[in-house]
């Protein structure tokens, strides 16, 4: 908790939403009769609706990407550290929306929310929901904000493939892509670990076929273990070498037992606990099927360029260098596909520690590289 | 299952039980009031008693390292490819020996065996086992098998650990030290990884603190997803999409569910119910705190070369190029940690796709490796 709210902080924020009443059409063949989106905004739209830069949120993310809601608050926004006054994402000159996708469980519509059909939560009836439904939704808010072209859209992980997908099919509405630590698709591994989540929620006797609120209890079991295993793969083993090596909890000499000998063991039970308490189980299923299920170049026989062929924003990809989950073998081949697309591309991979999780971190040349391409943007488009 | 049993395997065999009944002293402070140690024995003891190899098995294996019980099976032991007549691991050669170490559930002593003085199966209440342990029973093996000498102790992954703990506690009990795919020690990602597959399993609801057999039930769930969670580690990112890529099951579209869509759900699925049924809870637990707690190095201020300060066994050490449970950075360590003790090392870092799993693979490189380095122990044992 800061004593004060640092300056360089967009401060003290408010989220907004967005209702549509009309039925929405999904990729899956189904649809949601209506939906909310939860948003917020940072910065001032100018007088021509150019400055306006859309984030894109990753997996346990959601729309308060920066600031504070209370002084009091403990953190800050997801992003905190790259978005507000002076800093990469300049809210002194960009106009910053982000907003909670669908499926998720932080205000926008997901299967946490009540079903009109039935007035109970709509738990596994929820439709499946997919990262080019995400982008539909984006851009009905980007409507609802008279915004009819994005300076930027930016986004991390899962949120760099919302990037290509409003790239893809939005290629008019925006001027600037950045996909930082993405992927093109999940690999066999990506996908096996999700599947490892998903049974330790659907396997836990609490999971209810995922009518657990109806019995007043939630899968904590499952959900725990799907976050330490989502910890694991978010640090590189360097990372948590240098973090943990071998630490015994407290220094102490081995307990020759199954509690907590070592400082990871510690560190991994508290982020699976705490977790538990922020985040609802069923949107875990629906946000890592949505992973997996992200492949723009199968409708084009596995080729990417030929999927970016409508692309016409240029981009800039970022990717680092211990991240294993969504390694830089990923993002070049983003780069390869974008560059034989004809797509003006430029890519960065930076050095860092700290694996996926670098994307949130303030890593000095990430944020440089940032800055900069974020002046041209705003060279570019008058912000 | 072989029509016939083929002429380069060691055949039917049958596993024997060494039965101890004085009390053994363990490294945790505890002891057990006797063990059995369940084995099996290829080929002749020669004359002189120069030609016995031990093996030491890994995480999951067993004293059945080859041959078949009955024509009828349908796999044979865990190492045929390198066990048997003419194989590197010459069974024409050599007096091979392999033991279950005490704290699994193959036949040796383990949480599943009844604790005398409670007439009920140990569960928790066994004692901490570590490699230590295992190396001093196998070290009365060899004495009730009036082997004075091994020519040879060989190990892969946790076996290669006994391996450096053979030639560290018994110097002048053995000839040669082979250890493949081995870690000095694990890194915090290791120890990680094992914590989630513990939780797994305790927090079953049907783990029962470890009493489960008492509930006629066993921790299904939580052991079938440490298992899924094991099988992800010992496949390089890189087999997995050779051997799964983003197939879907039957080559279908998406369910846009959380059925089995992907080829590599569906094997991870199957790889856990089957374990469930060849493996006990209680010992996943026990051996992969083991694994945890092996680290010579941490008795001499965290130096491996004056941990490696007696040993006089030359050693060969292997690694494969895309193991990245136990990578080849990590029997680095250990090389230059013999070399710098004065020991005769070999080493040899294989080209191989398989990950981890390659030390239980006929890789034609690594095959050659350890047929031309038993020659030589063949030659320098009379064996």
């Amino acid at each position: 908790m800061p004593s004060a709210i640092p300056e360089d902080s967009v401060g003290l924020v408010t989220h907004q939403d967005f209702t549509v009443e009309e039925t929405l059409p999904l990729e899956c063949g189904r649809s949601l009769p209506g939906y909310n989106l939860r948003y917020e905004c940072y910065g001032t739209l100018n007088a021509d609706r150019s400055n306006a830069v859309l984030l894109c949120h990753a997996l346990s993310g959601d729309h308060h990407a920066a600031g504070y809601y209370q002084p009091e608050d403990r953190k800050p926004g997801w992003w905190e550290h790259l978005v507000g006054p002076g800093k990469p994402i300049d809210s002194r000159r960009f106009f910053i929306v982000c907003s909670n996708f669908i499926g998720s469980c932080k205000g926008s519509t997901g299967p946490a929310s009540i079903n009109p059909e039935t007035g109970e939560p709509w738990g596994l009836d929820f439709p499946m929901v997919t990262v080019k439904d995400w982008v539909r939704t984006q851009a009905a808010l980007a409507d609802h904000l008279g915004i009819g072209c994005w300076a930027a859209v930016i986004g991390g992980s899962l949120g760099g493939m919302q990037v290509m997908q409003w790239a893809m099919d939005y290629p008019g509405r925006l001027r600037h892509a950045i996909a930082i630590a993405a992927s093109p698709r999940l690999t066999a591994q990506n996908i096996a670990f999700n599947e490892v989540c998903r049974q330790a929620i659907m396997s836990d006797p609490d999971f209810h076929e995922g009518r657990y609120s109806h019995f007043d209890t939630k899968p904590r079991r499952g959900l725990s273990l799907a976050r330490m295993i989502g910890h694991i793969t978010y640090l590189s083993d360097d990372a948590m070498r240098r973090k943990f090596g071998r630490e015994t909890r407290g220094g102490k000499s081995f307990s020759f037992g199954f509690d907590v000998d070592f400082e990871v063991e510690s560190y991994l039970r508290y982020q699976g606990s705490s977790f538990v308490e922020r985040f609802d189980a069923n949107s875990y299923l629906y946000i890592t099927r949505a992973l997996d299920y992200f492949d723009p170049a199968a409708a084009f026989d596995g080729s990417l360029s030929a999927a970016f062929a409508s692309i016409q924003a240029p981009f800039l990809v970022v990717s680092f260098s211990t991240d294993w989950r969504f390694s830089p073998e990923r993002s070049r081949e983003i780069v390869q596909a974008l560059y034989a697309a004809g797509v003006d591309v430029s890519y960065t991979e930076i050095q860092a520690q700290h694996g996926h999780d670098s994307f949130l971190l303030p890593i000095p040349q990430y944020m440089a590289v940032l800055r900069a391409y974020l002046d041209r943007v705003a060279e570019e488009t008058g912000a």
